[in-house]
């Protein structure tokens, strides 16, 4: 296995490697040592032709007539996405959705730990949460810089989104999971993932139409 | 007001739009009658010229001097983006996530009506949700059809994803919020959005990479 130095690689190749992990990690549990690049890409819903361009960008994987090491490749995309150890995260904003953030459990099992959960009113955050403790905001700084957090969820409402964004770039922050509507402004080295449930199916209410 | 046919325009300005629909429901709660192009922009994090040429696809708005009727453009843009009345949209997979998604009372105020959920094994779906009743699957093309529904929500494990993605399909479904790790292969006429938090992290993982 011969792996290159961190390539330009456009955002949705590394979406990709994601649906790969995933896939690499069912074979495993299934017990399956190796696979051909047709099946895995036809598992993960790609062509093969896309599965062995988007692997091509960190070198040279898989021996001609026997395929891919399941677990060799999925510790390669796993060290490449930045999750073979497990990722401290901070959410900030508990309120109904980020309360139900909280209350989900599909985090761990990725490699990410929700290590602290702060609001401007946390004693009136609502209490659906299981979470430990909701820390008030002038704490933020400080969690951030003693456990090393470099991401945050960002759960705000909209008005006071760009506001705490800016908190949270100024306290060391460089990756925002944006779930308010609107497109943050953020220095450069900073990247802003935006999700919104509501604008996704808004979306595709638009494409739906007759 | 000039109104032209739906036009071919890309994903990411459909996207904006609802930013601008949430930005102009906000001033329209604050009394604002009009607002000026260079003020809304700003308010959505995006540029004017951006704005304008976004708006620009459906026809000419705003009088020069005055800017935009409040209530006039935020009426246009529902109505372009089809939420000017309540879509009914099914959930398909009361899991975890899935319980959690039913909870989450954002959908409602946004145009949208969770009408009903299905599981496959109803009677073990998580009791965490306060969600009316949970549907065993075959009662999913009666429902779609009785309640003329075109969207689902799919929250169902990725082993299953693709096969009840295709019965979804297969019942008239014609735009799937997808939270399955795995690209769904549909018919041309269906249109898929994936949302997957874990992804969504670990995407924002590489990228904050030192």
């Amino acid at each position: 296995m011969k792996k290159s130095p961190r390539p330009e690689i456009p955002r949705k190749a590394v979406y990709r490697l994601s649906i790969y992990l995933r896939c690499l990690l069912r074979l495993k549990d299934n017990g399956l040592p190796t696979i051909a690049s047709e099946a895995l890409a036809r598992a993960a819903g790609v062509k093969s032709t896309q599965l062995r361009k988007d692997l091509a960008y960190f070198g040279t994987f898989g021996t001609r007539g026997l395929g891919y090491d399941v677990e060799q490749l999925a510790e390669m995309i796993s060290e490449v996405l930045g999750t073979s150890r497990l990722q401290p995260v901070v959410l900030v904003g508990v309120g109904n959705l980020g309360a139900a953030l909280l209350a989900y459990q599909g985090f761990g099992p990725e490699g990410f730990e929700v290590v602290a959960a702060f609001d401007a009113e946390p004693q009136k955050a609502r209490t659906r949460t299981t979470f430990p403790r909701i820390l008030p905001m002038p704490e933020l700084p400080r969690v951030i810089r003693e456990r090393g957090v470099r991401m945050a969820i960002l759960t705000v409402p909209v008005t006071v989104a760009q506001e705490v964004a800016n908190q949270l770039v100024e306290a060391g922050i460089v990756g925002v999971l944006n779930f308010a509507p609107i497109v943050l402004q953020v220095p450069e080295e900073v990247t802003v993932n935006s999700v919104n449930l509501a604008i996704e199916l808004e979306n595709l209410s638009y494409f739906i139409q007759e």
